[in-house]
């Protein structure tokens, strides 16, 4: 048995091996071909040291040394999309087109690109200098690498090895240790063979960049506890990211965790009425958009019920019986989809269509839709706020207006919450009372929009109150905004004009800089 | 037995109380007349029930009144100056003039004026708006109350009903549960009175400032980790502050600490050669200050070994033995000073001068000054890193430059780190070896300056890595900084223009907003 070697310390070394593990084809349920290593302590232990080095060896280069590596990564992809779309349709069972090769690795080199502009302009640090005490201060690196542990379900442009958080970590000034998912680590390893290479190509310490395929659960407690570490990323289901978060947080290291979301919808009496067969099709799509493996796939949609709403019910019903069900991403995808389903109609949903596997070969699991009605909603909120990963959607009938509202009072932290309404103004009343109740309870509201496209956005909020995320004031996705989270807060007290960080100089270095002096926020020079 | 009342849900009312308690008077170690309740898990639950009313209610209120409400409570601060001092005077022991009159009462109300300013402006929110996708984003409140516990050794300007967590919390729109400290609750209670006239004054919800003077440890962490709180700010000891951070941290609670710090100087070759003299004056000086009991009290003091160390060594502690020790805020604090001393002699620190309490009435413990060889620093330097808060300093002699770097490298997190260096040139490249060092290590850097003074400024970072407090990237003085510690991220994607929060309309409101619109900071409209 050889193991595919992992990235550690600046070059492609042997593991040292735990076990091994490999990935599966989603669309067979056979494995593919290749093994690749669980790594040892060892290997842990080595990794972190050397991105201890890699901190430190990064303080003597610029920004633009950074953002010329995320630029050349991002080109090296590009050259290289073919392969690494392909190889990640083959492991997650994705579309090779349009998603992975038109959407989803453009997003990931754009979202690089984005993060190297950042990192060239600086305008992310929030540069702050007070002209009349001459105390400065910045954003600037952590002093110890990020760790980042990508999802499932977006190989590319979550991958922690290329994703969103890897882009934010390197603008930042960190180095990164990516813990690759297990279920695409061939995709993983093309992705990091780039990103070794960009390193070259932008002069780069060599161990800026390293990745492990697969660590046991103690030692991922270790790497995001570890004294040499600065901070972790994790996106992933919850059970795991809150186990991580308890080791984090009790060696006082930031984690920011992007966990599950159910994301509700609220779709209201007039606005049913009036486009009722037009949001079947919103809804059907978005539900089942990638076998409805996203963050922030729509899980539980609220209407009150009435003969419109019974319409959109059967409407929605037939969509999911006429739509082909999407392939999962693993065979604990199915399981778990099946094991919420039952635990939804064991809390007394009735299931509309759906609820079983498909049979034959690849994980496959019946487009499945549930509804429960309010009452019963309000009896057991949290048993029926149980996310179902998957092709899955439950609706919630509300008797009336004012259960409605009383529904919208009861959800946990989400990353989104949508309402749609009528456009003329009959469901304004009622709009004011569900988005006062939902705004403190999602990251992002939307009006008359599934929340399922998520643009890199400077304005974005990809994040959300607990336990959607582990901290309400912070986005995963969305730049400037991402980068600050891998930062620290540097102050200069009196410290001598050559001492000072060129960003805190009495002089803008340009590139689209923008200070807050003095209380304002400028492009200018210090006066 | 009539105990003082609490304010709770909007008056001032009996306390559900399982004990009470009464306030000494330090300067002779006698109780003060009166006695304060210690609140129950009833109390506690009220105030909590209050307090989510009162978040609710606040939606309906513009950032306007919450900064009316602010700058009228200053102005009844200063209105009832002399009592509020005067109270504070004999609680704590500090001195009345200039300490607590004439610095820290009016940087109390400084504060409160610079968040009314802030909130009114509203450029804290970090309003963002990308005009491609019309998703926009602010920082708003947190849904929840802000609960705040004061430490004992600021009773203005750090109380949890008056200081800048208090400020910033609710220039934030979040109401406030303080939690007064135990040392100071005649001052608290003075300040609670002015602050609900205030509310009244400036027509805000009653429940959005509650006090209650004391809780059981049990229901402490019951209150940071509550389902209805929305965040916590606690400034004190680090044994505390780290129970009530496991408590809010499992909950998925944001809690922002301001723990223990020991704020390392050093002092380099040339500059103690060149002006010994004049530091030993600003180095008594700082140590001393408030009897040392400042959260940036400078508690080790690296010199390399010299005559000019030597000179710098007598001449400080000849200067500790001149001064008068001043008063220390409570028993507890002088008995945990004389183990703390104890303990570091016990690793090898040899004790120049104190190292004992001060017979008679009060509480006074002798000045101390300790040293310890460097190498004796690097080989225990966890257990040589002991806070001794009070009046102490511990001098670390390094045996030559590359000892000194070495040492540099072995802080925990810290909130300040200091250098001094000569002007001539002749220390820095030792400068910018521990300037490396340190950076990672502290949230302020200082050049030729005590850290003993905290601006509230801008720029100011009170803050820094972990276990100084639990996040490296926020800060606890200084607006705007510090009131984005207690906002939630508010995105809205899509939202209908009348429906969108002020700030994030195409029409700038006005009134200095800046905002970040696609991509650069503005001071205008949407064009």
């Amino acid at each position: 048995m050889t193991n595919f070697p992992v990235l550690l310390a600046g070059q492609w070394r042997e593991a040292d091996a735990a076990g091994s593990f490999q990935a599966m084809d989603p669309s067979t349920g056979e494995p593919i071909e290749g093994d690749y290593p669980v790594s040892s302590r060892a290997d842990l232990e080595a990794a972190v040291e050397a991105a201890a080095g890699a901190a430190d060896a990064l303080l003597d280069f610029e920004a633009g040394a950074r953002a010329a590596f995320l630029d050349a990564y991002a080109d090296r992809i590009d050259a290289n999309a073919d392969e690494i779309a392909g190889m990640a349709s083959r492991e997650t069972g994705l579309p090779l087109s349009p998603r992975l090769r038109d959407v989803e690795l453009p997003r990931t080199t754009g979202q690089l690109r984005q993060a190297a502009a950042a990192a060239r302009e600086g305008t992310w640090m929030e540069a702050t200098i007070d002209t009349e005490t001459d105390i400065r201060s910045r954003l600037g690196p952590l002093g110890g690498a990020v760790a980042i542990f990508g999802p499932n379900n977006f190989p590319l442009a979550f991958n922690g090895i290329s994703g969103g958080d890897f882009a934010a970590a390197i603008a930042a000034g960190n180095p990164v240790i990516a813990k690759a998912h297990s279920s695409h680590p061939g995709t993983s390893r093309l992705l990091a063979e780039q990103a070794h290479a960009a390193l070259g190509d932008a002069g780069l310490p060599p161990a800026t960049v390293q990745m492990l395929y697969r660590l046991s659960h103690e030692d991922g407690e270790l790497l995001v506890s570890h004294p040499a570490i600065g901070a972790t990323g994790y996106t992933g289901a919850r059970s795991s990211g809150l186990t991580l978060k308890a080791a984090a947080d009790k060696a006082g290291k930031p984690i920011y965790l992007e966990l599950s979301s159910i994301n509700p919808i609220f779709i209201l009496p007039r606005a049913i009425e009036s486009r009722g067969e037009e949001l079947v099709g919103e809804y059907v799509t978005s539900v089942l958009m990638g076998a409805g493996q996203f963050c922030t796939n729509p899980g539980i949609t609220v209407v009150v019920a009435s003969e419109s709403s019974r319409q959109f019910i059967s409407g929605a019903t037939a969509g999911f019986e006429e739509t082909e069900p999407g392939c999962l991403l693993g065979e604990r995808v199915v399981s778990g989809l099946g094991e919420s389903v039952d635990a939804l109609v064991a809390c007394g949903a009735e299931l509309l269509t759906g609820g079983a596997p498909v049979d034959g070969a690849g994980f496959r699991f019946q487009n499945t839709l549930l509804k429960v009605s309010g009452e019963s909603f309000l009896r057991q909120p949290e048993a029926l706020q149980r996310e179902a990963f998957g092709n899955a959607g439950l609706i919630v009938e509300a008797a009336d207006e004012a259960e409605l509202i009383e529904i919208s009072k009861v959800f946990e932290g989400n990353l989104t919450g949508s309402i749609y309404s009528c456009a003329e103004g009959g469901d304004d009343a009622l709009y004011a009372s569900i988005a006062r109740n939902l705004r403190s309870r999602v990251g992002r509201l939307l009006n008359d929009k599934m929340p399922t496209g998520v643009a890199v956005s400077s304005a974005m909020n990809h994040g959300g109150p607990f336990p959607a995320t582990g901290h309400p004031g912070f986005t995963a996705v969305g730049i400037p905004g991402s980068i600050r989270r891998f930062a620290a807060l540097e102050c200069y007290d009196n410290v001598r004009a050559d001492r000072l960080p060129v960003e805190l100089g009495d002089r803008n270095p340009g590139a689209g800089l923008y200070r807050l002096i003095d209380g304002r926020w400028s492009g200018e020079d210090v006066s």
